[in-house]
C-alpha cells in the first residue's frame, strides 16, 4: 500500500485514484480520478442503474424543489466534479449495478466480462462517469436508470447478481444487507446466557428495517417492536407480520417515542434506527433499557447528538455506527427475501425507507 | 414525563426547559429557557468556570482569527441567543464548575447550597446565563472564567469536586473521564477468554488519550501502543510511561498510520480515537485487525465517514459512538490521576489534546 503508487503496484483500496486531498482514502477524498484505463487489479462496470441513498435522494429532492431536470443536473454536477456520486450534504453516495466490461490482470474480485453485478460498497468510493445526461431518470426515484462507467477497486467488494430475484428486488436489497447482519449479530450476543432480548426497530416498514426486523427474529428477540410514523404503514407492516407489536410514535419526539416502547413491551435491549430523517438520537437511546445497545443505520445521525445526549441523559446504553460490511452480509439478506414472505411483499410494494413523507422510493419496480 | 408541564411537574431530563423546537431533548433544541427561577428538582449553581470541548474552542478560534475580543463577543452571542453554551458548528459543548446556590424541594442530586461542583454533562444541554461579560478570560485558553448562573435538572449528573485535587487539575480530568471508563471496559470485554489483546490510542499524549491509555493498561491490554503527530510529544509520552510503543504518524494519512501501528506491533484489537481534528475515521479502521473495534471520542468524527469507510474498506470493525456516560466514570478517571504519576504528570504539564498543532491546551493551571 503506497501512495506513490505507479501503474503496475495500485492500492487495493484505490489510493492511488485519489486526486485531492493527498493521502486521503477514496471514501473522505474530495475528487477521484475517474478514467477507465484500469491498474492491474481493477475491474471496469458498464453501469446501468445507480441507487441513490435515501438520505441523499431526499435532500437532493429537497434542494431542487422537486424538479426533476434541476435534480438530474445536481446528480450530474456531483459526479463531473468529484468523479463519484457523493452528496457533499450528506457525505453518503448509494450503490450502482451494471455489466463487468474488464477485469485487470490482478483482479482479484473474481468477476468476468459479462457478469451482472452490484456493488456492495458505496458510490461515494467509486470512481464514476455518466455519459448518458441522465436523459432516462425522472427524477422520482432514488434508483437511477443510467449509461457510463465506474472503477472497482482490488478490495471493493461486489456481487453477482442472483438469477431467481428481479434485479431491481436483488438491489434494494444488496443496497441495505449490512444492516440485518449486524443486527442479527448484536441480538444474538444480547440472547447471549440470558432472557431473549426486546427489540425495537424505528422504521420497520422499510427496507432496512423490515429485513432488521426479521433479521432480529431469526436472531432470537423474545419481542421484536416495530416503529412506524402513522396509521398506514402500521397496517402494512402489521400485514406483513414481521414484528410482535406495531408502534405508531414521531421518532423524533424522544418522550413520546420512549413511552410507546415502554408500552409496547420495552424498554428494549436492542434498539435498531432505520429512519433516514435527522433527530432521533435522543428517541433512541430513551428507549433503551441501561446496559442495552442502539445500532444507527440511518445516515442522518449525527454522532455529537448520540454521544452528548446519551451523556445528557445519563443513559449507559453502547451506541454502534452501523458498519456496511459485515461477512456473509449478501447472502443472509437475500436469503430473507427469499424466505420471508412479508419482507418480499414490503420490497414488492414498494414500501421505502421514507418514513416522514411516504413517499414511495422504489417506483420503478 | 410531559411536555404540557407545568411548574411542580418538571421533566428530570428537562423537557421542560426546551423552547425550540418543541418536543426536543434539550441537547438537540436550539434554544433554552436559563431563567433562574427553579422547577421542584432543579439545582442551580452559580457559575465560576466554564471548560469549552477542545472541537468547539478550536472552531471557535479559527473563526474568530485568533482574536480574544471576536472570541468573546461569538460565546457570549451563542448564550444569549441559545441559552447554552453550544458551538452551532461542532454540536458541542464543554463543562462547568461553580458554587451550588438553591436546589429545589425535589432536587434528587444530594446536592447543597456552598457545594463545590462541576457537572459531567454537556454545556450542550445546560441552561446558562453569562452576566460578567467574560472580562476575565483571556481567550486564549478553553478554560473561561466566569459569572452567571446554569441550572442542573433531575437526572443531570453533577459532583462534588475532590478537596484533595486541584481544581482546574479536577475540572480537566472530569471533563473527559467518560473516555477511560469506556475503554476500560471495551478492553476488558477484548481481552475476555483470549490473548491480551494491543490497544492503540490516537492522541496519546493529550487529556482523554493518556487516561484511556492508563485505563487501557489496567483492564488488562497485552501491549499499548501511543501515537501522536511528532516528536515532542513522543518525546513527552515515553518519559510518562504510559504506553509500550510510541508511534508517530499523523492520524489522517490512512496508509501510513495502519503502517505505523502495524509495525508497532498492531494491528490494535481496541483503537481508541482521542484526536481532535476530522478525518481520522479512516485511518483508525485501517489500523484496526478485522473483529476489533474502534471507539471514536472525538466530537470531530464524521458519522458517515466512519461507516461508509469501513464498508467501502471491508472491515468488519465495531465502531462505538464514544458515550460519555460510564458507571463510576468520575471516580475511575480521578483514581488514575491519584495513582498514575504518568497521567499527573501530563495533565499538570498542561499537555493539551491539541495534537494538530500543539497548542497548549489548559495554560491557565
Amino acid at each position: 500500500m503506497t501512495r506513490q503508487a505507479v501503474r503496475g503496484t495500485g492500492s487495493p483500496l484505490g489510493l492511488h485514484r485519489v486526486i485531492e486531498p493527498a493521502g486521503a482514502l477514496p471514501q473522505a477524498a474530495w475528487r477521484l480520478d475517474p478514467s477507465p484505463e484500469l491498474w492491474p487489479d481493477e475491474t471496469r462496470v458498464r453501469v446501468d442503474r445507480l441507487n441513490l441513498d435515501a438520505a441523499s435522494f431526499r435532500q437532493l429532492t429537497d434542494a431542487a424543489g422537486g424538479e426533476p431536470a434541476k435534480l438530474r443536473a445536481a446528480v450530474l454536477g456531483i459526479v463531473a466534479e468529484r468523479g463519484k456520486m457523493q452528496n457533499p450534504v450528506t457525505g453518503s453516495g448509494g450503490m450502482l449495478t451494471g455489466v463487468v466490461a474488464e477485469a485487470g490482470p490482478q483482479a482479484p474480485l473474481g468477476l468476468a466480462p459479462g457478469d451482472q453485478v452490484a456493488t456492495l460498497v458505496s458510490l461515494s468510493l467509486t470512481p464514476l462517469v455518466i455519459t448518458d445526461g441522465l436523459a432516462r431518470w425522472d427524477g422520482r426515484s432514488e434508483q437511477v436508470p443510467c449509461d457510463g462507467h465506474a472503477i472497482l477497486f482490488g478490495r471493493t467488494i461486489a456481487t453477482v447478481l442472483p438469477a431467481d430475484l428481479a434485479r431491481p428486488l436483488a438491489l434494494a436489497v444488496l443496497d441495505v444487507c449490512g444492516a440485518p447482519a449486524l443486527t442479527s449479530r448484536v441480538v444474538s450476543q444480547a440472547g447471549r446466557g440470558g432472557e431473549p432480548p426486546v427489540v425495537a426497530i424505528l422504521g420497520a416498514a422499510g427496507k432496512s428495517g423490515s429485513l432488521s426486523a426479521a433479521a432480529a427474529r431469526r436472531a432470537g428477540a423474545g419481542l421484536v417492536i416495530g416503529v412506524v410514523p402513522h396509521r398506514a404503514e402500521a397496517e402494512t407492516l402489521a400485514e406483513a407480520g414481521l414484528v410482535d407489536q406495531v408502534v405508531i410514535a414521531d421518532a423524533r419526539d424522544p418522550a413520546a417515542l420512549a413511552e410507546s416502547v415502554r408500552a409496547a413491551g420495552g424498554p428494549a435491549q436492542v434498539t435498531v434506527v432505520c429512519v433516514d430523517v435527522p433527530g432521533c438520537e435522543g428517541g433512541a437511546v430513551l428507549a433503551t433499557a441501561q446496559g442495552g445497545t442502539v445500532i444507527f443505520f440511518s445516515m442522518a445521525t449525527s454522532f455529537s447528538a448520540a454521544a452528548l445526549g446519551a451523556e445528557g441523559m445519563a443513559a449507559d446504553v453502547t451506541m454502534l455506527i452501523g458498519n456496511g460490511y459485515v461477512p456473509g452480509h449478501a447472502q443472509l439478506a437475500l436469503d430473507l427475501v427469499r424466505r420471508e414472505p412479508g419482507v418480499r411483499g414490503l420490497f414488492e410494494a414498494g414500501v421505502s425507507e421514507e418514513t416522514r413523507d411516504n413517499r414511495p422510493g422504489m417506483e420503478e419496480k
